[in-house]
This record gives structure tokens, sequence and C-alpha cells, in this order.
């Protein structure tokens, strides 16, 4: 029904096969939990989309969903509010050392963000290089810079080293991306 | 599982025992592609969160959901971006004729709204009384004002004509709470 690149990655509880992006998903689920709980930011991941196509009710109050498939999410997987700003980024995880792929992330997602600057809020990617180690954080004019400029397929290593932001890894919260924001849009004050 | 008030009306496509709440659905998906299309604001329907337990997958690039669980809703059903603006609000609609029942909203779904007007977002309902076909924006504030005064276990209507705002039915967009928010907040330009 869909590529399955997204879907999978986010279906991370019984699906061993794609275990790329657990690990950043599940990071920056505690991630959020934590600017949640402390009252710094109120930042949620959207649920993954599905069709339902078949429901059972063996009770008035329970539904059992007996039929489903993913569906190609239409905006990013995260957003919410960090000092009255609008905040919004899509997190992508990749095993390769020197690259990044764009089929990584869908197009629509890319003008969702456009959009989403266009309107005045905070845009960005996360993407870990799981290999290295390296998380970083991309503001999406930079990836339309890159993409404007560029017929490539892929963001190289370099690219994110020039025009992203290292995300530390941190014990907690353990990818603390409001530190890059604060830098960047707000004065660098807490 | 869960109560199916919200996960049975957020399910419209083949349950045909929820309609309540279908209506409104309806206007609101039509009002915020409105709005994308014409480039006016950002807002989109979370997806139904749900529980999967069960997957096939008859093919490499296609999965089947076997098993699934609706899930208790962490937020509200729609945010996004407008006039640089966090936008957040949760949307009912009631068959009464003179009240609001407050068990149609999640008491986190409303704490979660009073976070997002402390972190500086624009949180609001939107509530459609189907029977007189009246349609309320009431604001976050107005709604914690009712409930620090009140033990009632319903908002009455004359509650949300004294204090929240008329969304007059037009025919594009249907249900233009924008222009609500445009008079509340941004000195009624546009």
């Amino acid at each position: 029904m869909i590529k399955l690149s997204g879907a999978r990655a986010s279906f991370n509880n019984i699906n061993t096969y794609a275990n790329r992006g657990m690990t950043l998903e599940a990071d920056l689920q505690a991630t959020n939990s934590f600017y949640l709980v402390n009252d710094i930011a109120v930042i949620y991941k959207k649920p993954t989309p599905i069709t339902i196509s078949k429901v059972n009710y063996p009770s008035r109050m329970e539904a059992v969903i007996k039929e489903g498939y993913f569906k190609t999410p239409s905006t990013t997987d995260y957003n919410g509010i960090y000092k009255g700003r609008y905040i919004d980024f899509e997190a992508k995880e990749t095993k390769l050392k020197t690259s990044f792929p764009l089929s990584n992330i869908h197009t629509h997602q890319i003008k969702h963000l456009e959009k989403i600057y266009k309107h005045g809020g905070i845009g960005f990617l996360i993407v870990r290089f799981t290999t290295i180690n390296k998380t970083f954080l991309l503001q999406i004019e930079c990836l339309l810079d890159f993409l404007n400029n560029n017929d490539r397929k892929s963001i190289p290593l370099e690219y994110f080293e020039s025009n992203g932001y290292i995300i530390k890894d941190k014990f907690n919260p353990r990818v603390d991306y409001i530190e890059i924001l604060n830098s960047l849009y707000f004065n660098g004050g807490n």
C-alpha cells in the first residue's frame, strides 16, 4: 500500500526488521518527556497515520482493529510549542558514514517544513549518523538551500558539519535540541 | 480497552454508530484544507493513536495490520501555525440543546490546552450544538475560568453565548475559526 521506510521505522514495537530510527525515536521520546515534565516545552510525536478497514466490537466499550494499513504521513512526526514559538521537525537515522540519503524524507514533508518556515515557525531535521554516532540539527532553510543548489540524492556529512549543529549526547535530556534552538532563536538564554 | 467516545467519533469511515462528531470533523477538514491551499494557515488533525499488536507482511513493501486498539489521545486533535502563533484545539459536537457535557473532553486534554496557553500558544475548544446548529469557539482561559468556578458536569449553552464566539456557517471555509482568531489576537486584520 505504501513504501514502508517511514512506517516500518515508526512501528518499532514488534518489527525487528526496522531498528533503523528506533534509538533516535526513543531518545526523542525521553527528551520530549523531560521537556514536558519540567515545563520547558510541549512537543509531541504524532501518531502513525493508519487507514482502518475492519473493526470488531466485542463489547460496547471495546473495539479491536482487524485490518488496517499504514498511510504516508502528510506532515512531519514532531511538533509543538517552545517559548511561544511553533516548533516542527522530522527525525531520521542513517547507518551510512558519509551522507544522508534524501529518499529518507518524503518530498511533502520538506514542503511542509518550508510552509512552517514561511508562516513564522521553526522547522528543522534531526539526523543521526548511527555508525559514527553524530546527531545533527539542520534548519529547514539550510536544507532548502542545499536542495536549490544541488542535484544530489544525498546530503554529505560535511554539509551537516558546516551548516548544521551537533546535538551533544547527554544523560538527560538525551537529545537536547532545545539547547541548539536557544542559541539560534532565543539569544542563547534559558 | 478505552472509552470509545473519542475513538469512535474519529473513526467515521466505517462506523455508522458514531456520526456524532462527523459533520464538524468533516467541516474542519474542509476548512483546514482551505487554509492550507490558500496559504493562510498550516493546521492539521492528528492521526488517531492506535496500539498495534499484530502485523502481517505479505510482501516487503506492504504491511497489513491484523490487530490493534484505539488509545486514549495524549493531546488535542488539531494543531498548527497561524501568523507565527502556535494554534491548538479540540473539536466536539453535542446533540444536547442547552449544555455541553464535560465528559466529552478528557481531563488531560484540558491540561494540555492549559499548558499551551501558559507557553504562549492559542488554545481553544470548538463546540457545535448540532440540534440548534450553533458552533462556538471557547478560549481555553474561559474554559479554565468556568472549571475553577463551577462544580457542574456540563457547560450551559448560555456560558458559550456569553463567553464564547459564534463561528458563522459559511460556504468556504465552512467553519472559519480564523476569523474569530483575527478579532481576538490579530487586531481583526488579515
